[in-house]
């Protein structure tokens, strides 16, 4: 009998390994989904840029992820304080460390792919913002210091428990909607501001939309990103829980569903345009506003974020043009206003609604607003001082890829 | 002892429900693989169009289905009759829907979502056909109610223990070759009918091939179908059952090998090219022939299966233009030929062939040609008499990207 | 209690299948990934005669191994040799194949599948260095025979149990650094020496690089194959075994990422300029060194892997065109050179590091350079004497697109 328990528990365990290893491979094609998305939606003379960028960006997730990131986010109790705690460089396991033992869902390893992948998504939501006029080796210099440093320390605060979690009340995001899309959008903030626009955006106080160079290579990022969330949410339930997955895989989808559609409408009463690329971040928005609660919320209450996300992403499209914040592909919109509504929905909406979680959802906002941009312009501010953030007038012109990479994306 | 039981069922509960989340990611990801390969097959200055549609049809589709969808196709026992039942409004389960009392092999939660995955495919059928010549709107209300009534309703004839599976020998059709494929080849038809050709196609009795914008696109397409495949048919086991998933995955693959490798001759043989896109048209005419008795057929089975399919839909090519039905991706052929043939071919081969299934075959062939073809050619004609269903000439010529969306798919 | 065994090894048996099943379908994926990076990294007037050759590559590969290639790979123990073994024409099992009986990690079915699968990424390797210039039928006719009689017969000798396998110190290789990747590699080489390089890549002594026409394409090859490296490597593990399957995951992504990192830095070092085909091989690089010993190393063993192994691959390619092989896509550089160092890794690094294991290796590297270089040269050879290899002059320089196909891959 203690053979079939053993058999039992090892199938079991099994499953939700292999479950929480999927949604690695899944957050993992989420990285092509947004070298699709960002490169579709700028100019065709700054493509390998882009795509350099986002192929780069993984690399450096997951490397730095193994130096020091998982064992800053993930310190362990021996180690973790409130604000801060470190494992040590490197990583590795005991024997224990793959099997349940470990955790019930997953071994020691999966965890670390798990989260690591994560890690390197914060980085990307910043490289669509900066797009088009970031010089490439800040951009490296900056990832490096922001997936390895800023990211793991700043989520220790929730998912590493942290203060944040620690609270009466514990700060709720379920798959990140402020610990990773948040983060990532007041990144690309810091990132936005300090450079300024892209030349010829706003002339005259008149804003100059600055059209993507494929549409089709923006439709593939954005099906890939939707693919690739039902790991970011589903494998955040952390094993194969057949009831909290297929609720989340539920809610996932009818809040991008929902956005799509309330962004196609929103869009088209405002400027009479059926506009693929609002769709696009529509949907995305949805997906954003969803993380945080996917696993709290009932498909009535997933679709009623969804419509709300859709309509707001269009308006902070618009907001940040008039702010002169430009962002080329809308990534502040997306990830950090709906980041943003995302987590407070947590407190509006679902099984956690109320005004105790309410405040402890504002109390996490705002502590990932001032850490998370404070860290990120200090950064950009530091790199502008010192090796400059910049392209040249010129190269900027005349497009990235021919001076930072010496050839051109396409030759047809 | 009972914690032992409960472990062990709890684990194949879980395996079974994975896999059936798996299978919705996989049939999600068709969608990705519709938009490309149908962009791809039209023009560049259609291809935003052609996008817009094929990112709204999932979005239609899961929402049409949480709204009645899911409830007109399983209605259930209680609400069932032979040919029509409806749960009501919006979906929802129990503390046991989650649980395997609900169904061994997923939850409730994860039916719905397998489902609607399936439900939207069908209207991507029609979008590939009507394209180039279709009213944005026309199509947006046409699948509103294609997938959001038609489908379900016809579906439940079937998967919803409607009449045609209670009959004495039950009409067979294991994963859509007809309730899927043949239902959306009916609604392209009817739509390719009143739609009339694309101006330039057919003059004075010649036919002019207008050829895609990129083969590119329509590669990627192509593979992520099949890919997408292993879920449309390997999940339709509803289970994770070993035996029967790994044999549906053979006889899937070798059925669009062997289909793929046919076309590929036999377009050689006719026109002496080597036509790429004849080839691809051959996988998913073997991938949709063998949808109806993948679980049924011998791996020889399924390259007669496909060798024939791949054969039938070069041919089937040629014969539409023949008729001047202008199908700009081939939609009729793969998917109303070969849906009908495959449908057919599980009277003929493997487990079930025999006359009474044959008998049943056509029975199930029939009343779904007359059900989805009636519905979708009132659904359009009153379309075409209040809101029009084409476009103007000057669009049409112009292409309907700035038309409809007032942009470009490439800046290059 | 029978009754709950029955379950619980079920449960674990179908997790373990279900695994293995996935596994097929990313090595399925690695097909569309190899189909975009090779065509991206080629001339657009070849693109479609580049995926038409990648779209039959798979086909082939299913359909020679559902003929003799899986029989002659796995005979078994009734039908091995040392060097030479076939089980008959035909696939085929009884009852006791589709359970646990036939395998504690996956059915018969799910066997054959996987092995297929894999089987077909042999021949693209070769597809890739030959590009540009060989005649389609020499190509198909060349890959019949590499995949349905080369490749398995090739394979049996270590892991369908032959003479590689059962010396005193096996060779190891554990996912096919040589038996898939070099293997590939080496008529890569042979179809390289017999073709001779493109008109133009070498004059006067000189390099003319010859850019691809996508980058885009290229990123989204490189993508999709490091996704499907995971169900390459990871389902070799024959199981989901939750220990060993991640160490897998990690290994494999950590290489990937040292060796995009290293690469990256070598080419901007060498040439100053930030190369993003250097970087996408030298993830490619990454991945075919880890492959031979995934499953052996620790983290900190793969990114030494990884990082050797992304130097290497930028030498290969200036050595390769030192040498006027001309290999558009770097084939040779990736699949033989980081195969054949990646084979020896294993006897260098991880837990079979050792002399004996390092003398194994050498036979083992030793042998398939002689077997696989034997094989493809001699039938390349023939095929130049017989139906010719390579396409007229006039054909190179307008195109294989125009001349073999009859269309052009993009209409923008």
């Amino acid at each position: 009998m203690e053979e079939i328990k053993t058999v039992a528990d090892q199938a079991l365990f099994t499953v939700n390994n292999l479950w929480m290893m999927l949604g690695a491979a899944l957050v993992f094609i989420m990285h092509l989904g947004f070298a699709s998305l960002e490169s579709g939606l700028t100019r065709a003379k700054n493509t390998v840029n882009v795509l350099y960028k986002n192929t780069l960006t993984p690399i450096i997730g997951l490397l730095t992820y193994a130096i020091c990131g998982f064992n800053l986010m993930y310190p362990g109790a021996d180690y973790a304080g409130a604000f801060f705690g470190f494992a040590g460089f490197g990583i590795g396991t005991d024997a224990a460390g793959v099997t349940s033992a470990y955790n019930p869902g997953y071994t020691y390893w999966t965890d670390f792919i798990f989260q690591a992948m994560f890690a390197a998504t914060c980085a990307t939501i910043v490289s669509g913002a900066v797009a088009e006029r970031i010089k490439l080796g800040a951009y490296v210099v900056f990832s490096v210091f922001f997936v390895g440093v800023c990211y793991p320390i700043l989520g220790m605060w929730k998912w590493g428990n942290g203060w944040l979690n620690t609270m009466e009340t514990p700060f709720y995001d379920f798959a990140g909607s402020t610990l990773v899309h948040s983060v990532g959008g007041w990144g690309a903030l810091a990132g936005v501001i300090l450079l300024g626009p892209r030349i010829g955006k706003y002339i005259d106080g008149k804003v100059n939309a600055i059209p993507g160079h494929s549409m089709t290579s923006a439709v593939i990022g954005t099906f890939l990103l939707w693919l690739g969330w039902f790991g970011f949410n589903g494998a955040s339930v952390l094993s194969a829980d057949p009831a909290l997955v297929s609720l989340v895989f539920v809610t996932t989808s009818l809040a991008a569903a929902a956005a799509g559609f309330s962004a196609a409408v929103t869009i088209q009463l405002v400027t009479k345009k059926n506009d693929l690329s609002m769709v696009l971040n529509g949907i995305l928005a949805g997906l954003v506003a969803i993380t945080a609660g996917a696993d709290q919320m009932s498909p009535m209450d997933s679709i009623f974020i969804g419509l709300i996300a859709g309509v707001m992403v269009v308006f902070a499209v618009f907001m940040f043009d008039k702010l002169k914040l430009d962002d080329p592909v809308g990534a502040l919109s997306v990830h950090l206003v709906c980041g943003i509504f995302g987590t407070l929905a947590v407190g509006l909406f679902g099984a956690k609604a109320g005004i105790p979680q309410l405040v402890s959802q504002l109390i996490g906002i705002g502590s990932y607003a001032v850490g998370a941009f404070a860290f990120t312009f200090i950064a950009f501010f530091i790199l502008k001082k010192t090796m400059g953030i910049r392209v040249s007038e010129e190269e900027e012109t005349e497009g990235l890829d021919t001076y930072e990479h010496g050839m051109n994306a396409y030759e047809i």
